[in-house]
């Protein structure tokens, strides 16, 4: 690249953290298997024993309740089964219930058949309706088995927390299971699995400074699980196949460990930088819109709207202006597609919007950068009724 | 670790490569989620992509064709699937069969129940037998399927090279699908899809120099596929979501790469140390017994029993020594189970076997500590019939 570049676009992937950096190179000049017996093995073994600690304390678990998966998105289409086994019992799950905004990991219900599967309608406001729960647990037929249900804790794409302890309220009432995608809050707001009333979160260690690679399932206890998704060796307790990606797992880890310190702080420091970004777009163009302000937001995401420009043309102008930023989600193989969440919240998804997301090492002159080249941007627009 | 050790568990899990741990280290310095669109994101894509190439000509197949996961059990887990796709239609596979074998991954049956599996008997050599797959597959019902069969190049505990083409030869001629595990072959012998008749390959990159946590399914062609074991966003063409493990991925290629070089040569030279080994064995205890010798094996692995030494004490005895080894396979969290290998070889599995498994970077002098413990330790055993 021949200038020099600015990312903002920590909600597609993070960079890699220099402690989980440290920790991975350190974990790959140790040979050995995880299952093998020999000083070798029991040194990876030991690896991947700490890192699970380091994980299940960033989201106040117990290590035992932690499964590593190679990704978050595994970890979905692991836990979104129809079939549970509790011990030796299989437990039938008779309907998957999932919110309009879910990420597409969740959206594409796992296991379960698009027949099987209802979607729950969200607030215009981006906010996961607690009405629409109530009323589809209500109408849920128990015969076919429980009800289960998947809502993320954070929206990747408007940064909006959601009312996961509400909604975990309704779903017990109704004697469901839920399921939390926690990929865009472990390590930005202070996440605790039972304060959530969650039964399942799921965790991805490349959004909050650890390797692309690994994610993990982790659950409130441990008789209830689903049935696993990858088979073969009796790793991960059974519930998750193959050899243990060591170096992914110590990355992992140390990256949790890193984020599990002063959650609030950093958050509300990165908040500030985004609210003087945000700031300064209003200044420059008033007629910017910014969803979810006003709403509780996790404090590095600001999703916006400029009137008279695509988003698709947006994030390539500010591509060439130096700054990488997302155009909803970068989840399907590059494809720049409309955004199922603007959509879910009744907005024109095909004009639209753009994520800022930013991190712990985002630096002041890092939104310098962005307002220029966003000033800039904003001033070559097409309006609708101005001369071109 | 106080003394000095030699690692002789290559099958377990290799050393990573040198090449491998660079390409790591610079994929791990790049930001960027490979869909998303900005630069930083083209340029994790590249990463992925020439790894692409580089694994494919590992095992001769076109770089479209492979998909990346997170291991090979993954891969094992999502081709073992009752139903393939080819376009829009659905292709249902009537029954599964694998060898007695197999590893666990495969012997697992991914999403076949297990009445839907039929097990292969092998020869008292350890062989597959191309009578017992023709007797079943002459059998099979084809109104329920397409017969799907499932069979390792090289065996993990014995070494021993498999029958493969012979095999796809009676698969093919009752119109059945050949999976073909090639995770102890690739690297070590040369190893292409289309000479071995296979539909699909499977590969993993810890048994060849890569990192672990990384694997890839190898096609054919590319319109014959299995359901998608993971869904979610649309990477590798659909058939497997989730963001991409670039660090795990680039040093898969490299190590793809290197072992692509002189592979003939490699094990002949490996093989010589291996054979050097086995010799100071039976002239130290001339009782040893080593499987598969006389029978096509690869240059790396020695497969023993020492009369009076149970397998699990023998791999204390040389960890002891400073030496790791393995007793079978290392898949099953940390417990020495009975080898299914040897039980399928009509062998004492109870006793057990011993696993010697080296690589390209295995010196002399590994092999002369190896010999000086095994001298040790097979002067030590209790003979039955003989004063202890």
């Amino acid at each position: 690249m021949a200038r020099e570049r600015t990312y903002l676009d920590w909600n597609a992937t993070a960079p890699l953290h220099q402690g989980a950096r440290d920790a991975m190179f350190d974990a790959l000049s140790l040979t050995g298997n995880p299952s093998s017996v020999h000083a070798e093995g029991r040194a990876a073994r030991g690896v991947v024993e700490k890192a699970r600690r380091e994980v299940a304390t960033l989201v106040g678990a117990d290590p035992s309740h932690v499964t590593f998966t190679a990704s978050a998105t595994e970890a979905a289409s692991h836990v979104l089964s129809p079939v549970y086994r509790m011990g030796k019992a299989k437990i039938a799950i008779g309907r998957l219930y999932v919110s309009a905004i879910e990420h597409l990991a969740i959206r594409a219900g796992g296991r379960f058949a698009p027949d099987e599967a209802t979607e729950l309608t969200v607030t215009r406001a981006g906010l996961i309706d607690l009405d629409a729960i109530e009323v589809s647990l209500a109408a849920h037929d128990a015969k076919a088995g429980l009800p289960l249900v998947a809502l993320m804790l954070v929206n990747n794409e408007t940064g909006i927390i959601q009312p996961i302890r509400e909604a975990s309220a309704i779903v017990k009432r109704h004697g469901g299971l839920l399921i939390v995608d926690a990929v865009q809050a472990a390590g930005r707001i202070p996440v605790s699995i039972d304060a959530l009333g969650a039964d399942f979160l799921i965790v991805s260690a490349h959004k909050l400074g650890g390797p692309k690679g690994i994610g993990a399932l982790v659950s409130r206890g441990e008789t209830l699980m689903p049935e696993p998704l990858v088979r073969g060796g009796g790793q991960e307790k059974g519930h998750r196949a193959g050899t243990e990606n060591i170096a992914a797992i110590a990355g992992f880890g140390a990256a949790a460990r890193a984020m599990a310190e002063d959650v609030v702080g950093r958050n509300d420091a990165i908040a500030a930088l985004r609210d003087r970004a945000e700031a300064a777009m209003l200044a420059a163009a008033p007629d910017t819109l910014i969803y979810g302000r006003g709403l509780p937001r996790v404090g590095n995401t600001s999703f916006f709207h400029l009137p008279g420009l695509k988003a698709e043309t947006g994030q390539i102008a500010f591509d060439l202006e130096g700054i990488a930023l997302s155009a909803g989600a970068a989840c399907s193989s590059g494809k720049v597609g409309a955004s199922h969440v603007l959509t879910a919240m009744g907005e024109d998804a095909a004009t639209g919007a753009l994520r800022l997301s930013i991190g712990p090492t985002t630096t002041d002159q890092d939104v310098e950068r962005f307002i220029a080249a966003f000033t800039a941007i904003a001033a070559r627009r097409k309006l609708a009724g101005r001369a071109a």
